[in-house]
């Protein structure tokens, strides 16, 4: 039997299904980032991917198909930048995985603004928005922090990821509300960095546990007016 | 010369002008409470208030003036239920305020989680956030805390504004998809409504500061299992 993944080439060149799925969710992440969910349409997206529509139908039956795959490639994206090779599960503290972790969450925001935007309101507003992959990871390194003797007492880890992830993917809307020139924008990406790193030291694990970035966050601390 | 306000009535009953404009508000709030801004139709909100499609365009000319006037009607709201009558400015620690302004915009977004996610959206996709009465108030309002000898050192207080802002709008969204009853939906407002006390009391103020709230806090606190 000839599956799917056998299909003869039907364009110039041979291609590999998997390679075109992946083009054709390339050319959405590209529409979707400059035009948002409303410029997206699955013949735009073909087009861009140089594929014909066909091809493009047989991958994604719909507009909402494509909006899926995105936000489960953003999941898996995340998911592995984030906890890839860092689950070590040890609980212990770490220092270097705290701020990578937000580094890359704000760093990916701010690039991304409209797939961030769009991943967060699909994950919220789904039925069981627990389910998704990097939201369940997210909170559960939420939990085992606020769970370790590291962490401030009663925090509600499911809450608070849900403020930070929705911080996260909401602040670079602020950005480029508020940023003209690419210094502007990246002076608003530290700033963001260095905030939640400053919420997390001081309201979500114990300062005294992770001297190293209280000593990062000291050093930049902006003078306080009095 | 014959204003606006002094035109002659045109349907069956006398009406004000100003009170016909409110009547299509509110039914546009209950539009999009129930079916978000995809259900909403100038042709529909005249319905529901009971004025014909013609006194509608007259206060609205389209939907977006009517998304518009709703933004504007929740940061009016808001910003008279947090800040009314609570403008003392004079430096001092508030117990009551915090814990209210919290639990007045936690109840608030909860009750309207549409209403709630427009506001957030079009604000922070608006060319200006920072010019909206609402944010601009709130965003203050941290800022002179921030600069107060009870907080902390260091915070950003815009973009402490933003995440917080952020996680009270879109927790009605996971509350929505996590709570089938009555009861489990007054369960997660009160969880949200400690987690962002205690986010408060541990990342903005000096806890000692406000030793009243601390013991509300401390008082309500889960076991944490270990």
């Amino acid at each position: 039997m000839v599956g799917p993944t056998d299909a003869p080439p039907s364009g110039r060149r041979r291609r590999n299904p998997q390679a075109t799925r992946e083009e054709i969710l390339a050319a959405a992440r590209t529409v979707l980032a400059s035009d948002g969910p409303d410029g997206l349409s699955l013949s735009r997206v073909a087009h861009l991917a140089g594929v014909n529509r066909g091809t493009a139908y047989q991958h994604f039956e719909t507009r909402d198909d494509l909006i899926q795959a995105t936000v489960d490639w953003v999941s898996e994206h995340l998911l592995q930048r984030i906890f890839g090779d860092n689950d070590e599960g040890d609980g212990q503290p770490h220092n270097r995985p705290i701020f990578e972790a937000i580094s890359i969450l704000v760093d990916f925001a701010v690039e991304n603004p409209e797939l961030g935007r769009i991943w967060l309101f699909s994950v919220m507003s789904s039925d069981n928005p627990g389910e998704n992959a990097f939201f369940r990871r997210f909170a559960q390194s939420t939990r085992d922090l606020a769970e370790s003797e590291h962490s401030e007492e009663g925090i509600d880890a499911e809450a608070l990821s849900v403020v930070m992830l929705a911080g996260y993917f909401l602040w670079p809307l602020w950005v480029r509300a508020n940023s003209r020139t690419t210094r502007e924008r990246e002076a608003m990406t530290r700033r963001m960095r260095r905030e939640m790193l400053r919420l997390m030291m001081h309201g979500v694990v114990r300062a005294e546990s992770f001297p190293h970035l209280q000593q990062l966050l000291d050093d930049s601390a902006p003078q306080k007016s009095r």
